[in-house]
């Protein structure tokens, strides 16, 4: 780092006092990882500390964060093996994608004011390149959609349908989350391609809201005793796919419904992710290559990064659909930026209804 | 049936001796399906029985067999549940391809004296529709070939790789059961497309087999102890393919050696074939779902059938090969039809060395 791009306290006061009359502190209150979550994340594994604003370099953007987004796959970046993406090092703020106002610009494609989205991390500011932000459009919907339904959930869930789910008009597709932002979507856009949506969710309430708001045709709450058996009588005509969200249970109960020539894009497997060791039990692995041997299955994963470049296409779609109401969202909204840590913990365990972001207002 | 296709032997007599004269008897011995094993295949789940010679209708054409083609896919006929296609009934011959020699013909497509491949089954006699047969030239190879190489075999692997594994240069490639019917193909065919073959095999004899004769850059012994260390050390640059034969110990050896994006073709898992139960054990679902998600894998089951229309393509393409010195093969051959079941049973252990196939002289 060159000595000209390391902010210090003077600079940021100076540009915050004459250039950017609405950074309203130079503290920049930030979620540290404290400690790799051994199992279930514990509020010990995280620090709420104060850090510096960062003040931007050339072609840099300094913001104020208005929603932080919750998403799974943070639980990914807290374990010390590298997976699709590097580790949150130990003492360094978590990530996470954010909706921001523009406080300073010195790239052109941004103004002072504009909203933006960006991967800025779970803190009040953040600085990012221009490249590495997207300008948001407050007239389509409320902006903390850009981190949910017409943001890396909606366009995860578009492209994993465009690309591997594939649901065809009279196909059957199950998707469990069916609440939450992924699912939700993928239901919807299932609706729309003339397929029968299935919803899995973990309460009676949510599966009202799936089928009487989202429009899914049925929901299956998976804590029924008897699930296995209610989501195979959802799916007389088998299962044509599966969207994976989960894991666990819930794939051994879709494993015997799946049609031949179902296709299951595999795009979280919430229910293990603070798994420390693989269960105790029978061992299915053989049951899982007869399977996908003699239905043909296509088990594919893949991350929203994969299709980058359908991004704006997704967006398109997606913003045509809501416009059109047929495409609706659920925000599960949590005040305060130190109350991401206990949010978080309780996404894992299903705790939202819906997507979840934390309001952000600096301290 | 209407009373005309119902055959006699006063009219397998007729034909017999007035227009068929190579046709040496009237008794057609069959292995028929007695009962349904339970886990491992036993002799006494067969039966040796005399039927009798079927005369063929119009469009039909009488052969003797000279081949029987013994495959893993047998197993899963032989049990009630509907698979991929209908279990062969009790009392009913045992399904299999066969190569033989047309004997007398009411079709325009076949004459008495050419060498043609059907599914004919384990019989000495076999009568078949025109379009259940593929006329084999018998200048290109050794007939029993089209039971290999230039067959079922040969085609699964073509199509499993040119349609699921596609093997790019400098690619790894992993196929178990290496000298096998499949698998001996699949890695010559990913030598052909500059990719890198690491074989498995279960004797040091078949592995030398695999390494020295088809020219495959490594192959592992799985019943070595240091089995999955071998496997790791032998594919430095981890695996892009894994076209699966076998599953069980050898696809938990291969998952954490995947690559990102890495293909899978399940063409096969003959590992648990005889299974009656699922094994106790840690249940790694999660684990493979998880890998999917990270590594974005492709798991794809097929079936040589799903790409019928690839077929002629497909030996083409192994003719040439086999032609130019590129594609070599290794027989197992048993001699006599009363040893069908025996010879079976010792393919799903393993004990063949090569394309396993049953020698038929009508008794």
């Amino acid at each position: 780092m060159d000595a000209g791009s390391i902010p210090t306290q003077a600079s940021i006061l100076l540009f915050s006092t004459v250039r950017v009359p609405r950074l309203v502190s130079t503290i920049n209150r930030q979620i540290i990882l404290r400690a790799r979550p051994a199992g279930e994340p514990k509020l010990s594994d995280f620090d709420l500390e104060e850090g510096v604003v960062t003040a931007p370099s050339e072609q840099e953007v300094l913001c104020r964060s208005l929603y932080l987004s919750l998403d799974p796959y943070m639980r990914g970046r807290m374990n010390a093996a590298k997976s699709y993406a590097s580790p949150v090092e130990l003492g360094a703020v978590m990530e996470g994608g954010v909706v921001g106002e523009v406080l300073e610009s010195r790239s052109e494609s941004f103004r002072v004011g504009d909203i933006v989205m960006g991967y800025g991390g779970w803190q009040e500011y953040f600085t990012l390149d221009e490249k590495a932000l997207r300008k948001v459009d407050p007239d389509l919907a409320p902006v903390s959609t850009s981190l949910g339904v017409l943001g890396m959930p909606g366009v995860t869930a578009y492209v994993g349908l465009a690309n591997i789910g594939r649901p065809q008009p009279g196909e059957t597709l199950v998707v469990a989350a069916a609440s939450g932002a992924v699912g939700s979507v993928v239901g919807q856009i299932a609706k729309i391609h003339g397929a029968k949506a299935v919803g899995i969710a973990g309460s009676d309430e949510k599966c009202r809201y799936v089928v009487d708001e989202l429009g899914f045709d049925a929901c299956i709450n998976h804590r029924d005793v008897n699930f296995a058996q209610e989501l195979k009588a959802a799916c007389p005509n088998g299962i044509d796919v599966y969207f994976e969200n989960v894991g666990g249970a819930v794939f051994k109960a879709v494993l015997p419904l799946l049609n031949e020539f179902a296709r299951i894009p595999v795009c979280g497997v919430i229910s293990s992710y603070n798994d420390t060791a693989l269960p105790e039990g029978q061992d299915p692995t053989s049951l899982i290559l007869r399977s996908a041997l003699v239905k043909r299955l296509t088990i594919k994963g893949f991350l929203v990064f994969d299709f980058e470049d359908q991004g704006p296409e997704a967006l398109d779609a997606l913003g045509a659909w809501m416009r059109e109401g047929k495409l609706k969202f659920k925000e599960h909204v949590v005040d305060g930026l130190e109350n991401a840590p206990q949010a978080f913990i309780g996404l894992l365990k299903g705790e939202n209804f819906g997507k979840l972001i934390v309001r952000i207002t600096p301290g």
